[in-house]
């Protein structure tokens, strides 16, 4: 997508600012396309991969592949049993993350997922074993054809969604979603954030599983997502209308359940309850599509962007399942009660899938609400989606954005886009406290490490030249 | 309200049209703030109430009263009950109407409405019922408290939506939406027609009745419409969000009603397939919110607007019950299948409550995707918008429209503004075919026949100067 074929609502401004400037105060959307040189030290690489004789169409073939996918809710059921997940086994969001390097919230989730799993007593006590490593192992979430929001920590009593893309079977899971406040992908681990685990192994898991089996017509979450983008929700930080249209899909089948109507009564009221229900969802949706285009030689378009609250890590299509990493940032946005920057943990999750594939943070002018939850204004939000344009391979059309005239969500990060621009990708994200055990303290904006995108250049680049000598 | 307090995203531009039509070409929200004169013969009128001592104050309380109020969903029941309705007593959408002039839709429909209460075994028996008059009767639903979409027929079996001002107790009342396709309120009168609406009185007015009994908290369908604003819904011809809510805050007490589970199961796949369903919600939460208006002496406030398929009413503030009507026009928009303008119905239904309190066409720009349903472009859609607030007395706060930087909904519409303007109010409608028993042909854009304001205004201006001798 380049801006000059994009349908933009705003004004492109180059050169005299005064004129942008009285825009602004008028609110008016204006886009100051600035010339950016090219991030530093990559020229070079940036001159071998964009005359890979490969690239252009290696990098149309992922875009259509994404495009491509329509993902299916097909099975809900637990971890062990639908990735083999052990006892001792925990999952987590990210790139690869020792207990070492691991920040406050990701050892938060991890003790209180030890606890849940009945390793110890006290979450406290999971210090010990997880400092030891015996009998313990971390993975990430994507390793295992997962995602999983903020700590993303999997154990294998967790409930899982599982997506299929019908076309060829292969399939991405996502825990479900625990609602807001004290919550273990938060980092907390208090007696009722393991207690409201436990009824979501006992009770909502098996109740989705049965209804999810017996829906009248298969729930397509591509579809639910595009109908999202025109109903305010940009399926990362607004999953409202997703949730919605989730509880509308299983609600028949739900209330002709085997289980007893105050637990389906209990269900609505908890799903209805967590506007963020829909998101562990939309999740695996996005993971299923980018991986259709893993392992594309030559392509350069970015397929996974992960935080584990340590660092920020990208996969390419083009690199295999190599990670590029370097320091996650602190989000810039709002914060709850008394919190303050100083209380927020790096950013973490796998949650950037959706950014990914181009909603989240990509597609903020479809949901300008949420500038009220992560911050910024709404012409902002108008700006960021166009300057998200800039660096992408394609427009979804399935996935439309009726304000900016229908154009389709901006998809596909290129990582020769990226550093030739300057332009990083723009994610909006909740905040989890620094601290284990304290949740969740704030949303706002964030940004990957800059360097990570010259890297996977670097490394496109030297399988362009090994491939020509 | 005014153009300049008012936050915009768009651009005002007076005078050279070459950068007004350049920005056009650019997709840009243009407003072009012409100067015009006042409706023909309108000077001495305007002159009159712009001076009325009582018309400041009188303004300001309407909007307030209109505003200040939050509609409850309270109950669901029989009109007979209700409504005291009794056989052989049909209400009506519009302004008061004889069979003589009734349209082919509200022909259908009462006629529809004759069979399922049993006064004939054919609809088609039911011409020469109407024809002769005897034992029948028609009304307009506003002079019953109530308000019903399209035909707007209300017959003593089927049962309706009770929202209440819990402040003062006052209540409006609706129908239950039919959905889609052959649908009475649209003139359609087959078999199918009618056995919906005796598995509707069956089942589902019971159901829903038990179930707004025993929600956990009241429905609040002013706060509901709030949200929809945000979600993608005007609430007159998109109601897919505030139906996803209402099915939401009903599903716990719906699974736990005394209904079984197979009719509890169906219940809840007509209202999910129904995205119009909240539409008989959203009505009355206007009405019972215009009505709070009603009978203000000076004011100059449109307090009700519409149509019976013949004729477009309103009503005003500071006229009493007065209606001041001219013939219904024929919208323009996009047509279902084969159908084109030749068979379209004039203007029908009370659905213009929506319009009269700012929502529908007048807030079109938080509902961008309505374009594709009503015809017309993104821009215009923020146009209109714009332009409503010129002949709007107050924005809603409560009822943000966040692409406009959460700019309130343009509400209370002025008889003096729109007389000085020549701006008339737009509404966004569907269109029934013109030939009873056909049911809906498109839906489209459509304005009231100019005349009815300088009329409303004439009595407002009648009452000033007898105030004043």
């Amino acid at each position: 997508m380049t801006s000059s074929t994009s349908p933009v609502t705003g004004i492109a401004s180059a050169g005299a600012s005064i004129f942008a400037d009285a825009l602004d105060a008028q609110a008016v959307p204006v886009t100051r396309v600035d010339w950016r040189p090219p991030m530093d030290g990559t020229e070079s690489d940036l001159a071998t991969v964009a005359t890979d004789p490969l690239r252009q169409e290696a990098n149309r073939r992922a875009a259509e592949a994404v495009l491509g996918v329509q993902a299916m809710v097909v099975d809900v059921a637990p971890a062990s049993e639908i990735l083999g997940l052990e006892k001792g086994q925990f999952l987590h969001a990210g790139p690869p993350l020792e207990w070492a390097n691991a920040s406050g919230p990701m050892r938060g989730a991890l003790m209180g997922a030890a606890a849940l799993e009945g390793m110890v007593d006290d979450p406290q006590d999971a210090e010990a074993l997880f400092q030891s490593g015996a009998n313990v192992s971390l993975e990430p979430c994507h390793h295992r054809n997962s995602v999983g929001p903020m700590a993303g920590v999997v154990s294998p009593s967790m409930w899982m969604w599982v997506l299929e893309d019908p076309a060829d079977g292969r399939r991405a899971y996502c825990s479900l979603n625990e609602g807001l406040g004290k919550v273990l992908r938060y980092g907390a681990y208090s007696p009722e954030v393991l207690s409201k685990l436990r009824w979501m192994s006992e009770k909502l898991g098996p109740l989705l599983k049965e209804a999810v089996g017996n829906t009248a017509e298969p729930i397509n979450a591509t579809s639910i997502l595009g109908q999202m983008l025109q109903m305010g929700d940009e399926a990362h930080n607004r999953n409202r209308a997703g949730t919605l249209m989730l509880m509308r899909d299983l609600a028949p089948a739900m209330v002709q359940s085997s289980a007893d109507a105050a637990d389906v009564a209990e269900t609505f009221a908890f799903m209805g309850g967590n506007d963020h229900f829909f998101l562990n969802v939309a999740m695996p949706a996005c993971k299923v599509a980018m991986d259709a285009a893993r392992g594309i030689e030559g392509s350069s378009m970015v397929v996974a962007m992960a935080r584990n609250g340590t660092e920020f890590g990208i996969q390419v299509a083009g690199t295999d399942d190599e990670w590029f990493t370097g320091p996650a940032q602190i989000a810039d946005g709002l914060f709850l009660g008394d919190y303050g920057p100083e209380d927020a943990n790096p950013d973490i999750g796998d949650s950037a899938i959706t950014e990914t594939i181009g909603i989240g943070g990509f597609s903020m002018a479809t949901a300008p609400a949420i500038v009220r939850f992560v911050g910024g204004s709404v012409p902002d939000a108008f700006a960021t989606t166009r300057r998200m344009g800039e660096i992408t391979l394609a427009e979804n059309n399935r996935w439309a954005i009726p304000v900016m005239e229908f154009m389709g969500a901006p998809t596909g990060i290129d990582v020769s886009k990226v550093c030739r621009t300057g332009i990083l990708p723009q994610i909006n994200t909740g905040m989890a406290g620094r601290v284990a055990g304290v949740g969740q303290v704030g949303a706002g904006l964030v940004n990957p490490p800059a360097e990570i995108f010259p890297a996977a250049l670097a490394e496109l680049a030297r399988r362009t030249r090994a491939r020509q000598n």
